[in-house]
């Protein structure tokens, strides 16, 4: 036996489309177009560094009451992270510790599947069906945990929250995630039904709606048992507070709501001519509560239409995954780099046809 | 079953000592007394902070040349991770895959045993000797890998490279993880011996000796094959690269030699005089290679000294462990913390006798 016998086994890494230039559009992993918060960014530049020189305020308090105060809680159903993902590990650790699988749809976030994998969690994914909706009487069944992202990606659908409360119904004795990652961009959120029940726990980024991508603060929301939970979890661990930087920006972030709504509505509004471009080419897509749309065309295959639009230098998601290998996970960007995508569509299709 | 059977069963926290006020005292997280680089906080101010709506450079490129560039390796030969602690993670995920146990000392970084409960890792932990001294003949015993922090914590003894050999030349079959979080404050590095050993993994925080713990920043260097093995863990996980604030001041700190050096410098000299005191008091102490020591009292109890102290405001770290439990971890601080600590010392001493 040798040390490298031992090594993870995992497939090689396909590298994501991070071309070494500058001069691209980017449209493949759901960026916000548009900066931070100005009040965020001068938080940023008016911090002062030397504190760095201190670990972080241990539970970031400061930030967890800023979202408490905007999402109507209490600080104590508020638990800030470095970003989605750790919140997410943190809870998958905290929750599901069942010998029964959890469950989540066959085509969601992908984090669901690694995370399992890592922490020994049993799962069974469950098929959304061919219009990638998902039924909440398929979540009826004996499970370790719930997990739904909603909207959910890639398939950009937003569902309301008679969907998420015949899912919680059907499952009073699980944990229940809610990834609400896109819902600020039009989707229905599932806080209002935190009052009701106390297996529900939602988490939020800030690097879609917010433009904090560069930075790792993610938040989860919920009951006082849930939420003490997932603290325990992370002190268990030793884990780390969130950086004092990013606290310092999140807060600020959370406070200017009037920054945050008017970019919300640029995306928005973008979204919407992108889509009614896209439909007047002929590609079919569902109408998208996040700030990406998902799009197939019954004349083209999304592969060679990914591949093209490489050679103009625009980049959109394709995955080489089962039922969804002819689709684009393409991100709404600003009106101009639409423009341009929406252009290089029409040449494409002048030259197939 | 209730969903709260499904909820994570660990010990209630016992909360670190944080307290509820600024104007105190604080040696117990061995922290760097003095601010990071003046260059490190010119690049967060200049830092285009309309930039964070994108995610980070993916593998912190730049960061990793600095870091290659300094330690004379080759980019090929670094990891950069958000923290100390997530590099050790992923590289637990990335080389502990064997039914034998990975071997570590008992009184070392707490993260091992949590981290192999987490990955499901089974492990062993190997008595330092009554002096906290760590003997290689120890590991020379079938296991599935190796930790060592070199310096040790929380012992504040550091080894030689013929002690990081011993290790590493009974140890072909293994990866052997060398924590060198402390390294710079008068430990001696492993690094030279990379060239000899590529099962050899050596890590380093941002944390102490660049003043940099508000951050998540930290690194791994090795050889090709390990170091493709920890990226390749990363990718598969979906992980976040290094928050962008973070890769730009740490690319700065990195290059700021002198400022570095400065400040080692002034901790090492203060330790010196902290070591003396101590021992006129009667403390018995190793000679530490760290920024924090290890000491006790013949006649005091170290849990009483810790009390005490904090009536004072000043905070050391105690450890509720057996066969630590009567010695306290004190960081070292400013000249002018080090004199009301030893005042307060010299206080107590009086009283008690």
């Amino acid at each position: 036996m040798s040390w490298r016998d031992n090594l993870i086994k995992i497939e090689p890494y396909v590298a994501g489309e991070q071309p070494n230039k500058t001069d691209f559009i980017k449209l493949n992993a759901n960026e916000n177009p548009y900066p931070p918060s100005p009040r965020a960014i001068a938080a940023i530049r008016g911090y002062n560094a030397e504190n760095l020189k201190k670990y972080p305020s241990a539970n970031a308090v400061p930030l967890v009451n800023a979202i408490a105060k905007r999402e109507g809680l209490q600080p104590e159903n508020v638990f800030a992270g470095n970003g989605t993902d750790d919140v997410l590990s943190l809870c998958f650790r905290a929750f599901f510790n069942s010998d029964k699988p959890i469950i989540f749809p066959d085509i969601t976030y992908s984090f669901n599947t690694v995370w399992c994998d890592i922490l020994n969690i049993p799962y069974k994914t469950i098929p959304v069906d061919k219009n990638f909706s998902i039924d909440p009487a398929d979540y009826a069944r004996p499970n370790g945990g719930v997990v739904i992202a909603n909207p959910n990606a890639p398939t950009s659908i937003g569902r309301g929250l008679d969907f998420i409360r015949a899912i919680l119904d059907s499952n009073r004795d699980s944990v229940v995630i809610v990834d609400e990652a896109y819902v600020d961009f039009g989707g229905v959120t599932a806080v209002p039904l935190l009052k009701e029940y106390d297996n529900l726990v939602i988490t939020r980024t800030f690097s879609k709606s917010r433009s904090m991508a560069g930075m790792r603060l993610g938040w989860a929301m919920g009951g006082k048992e849930v939420i003490s939970a997932i603290y325990a979890t992370k002190d268990s661990m030793n884990s780390y507070p969130v950086d004092s930087i990013a606290q310092a920006a999140g807060v600020a972030s959370i406070e200017d709501e009037e920054y945050f709504q008017a970019t919300l509505k640029r995306v928005i509004a973008t979204r919407g001519r992108l889509t009614a471009e896209l439909r007047s080419m002929g590609f079919l897509l569902p109408d998208s509560q996040t700030n990406f749309v998902f799009a197939s065309h019954p004349r083209y295959s999304a592969k060679d239409i990914f591949e093209f639009l490489k050679t103009r230098d625009i980049y959109v998601r394709w995955f080489n995954k089962p039922r969804i290998d002819n689709y684009l996970r393409i991100t709404v960007g600003t009106d101009g780099e639409t423009d341009m995508l929406v252009s290089a569509l029409k040449e494409v299709m002048n030259l197939w046809n």
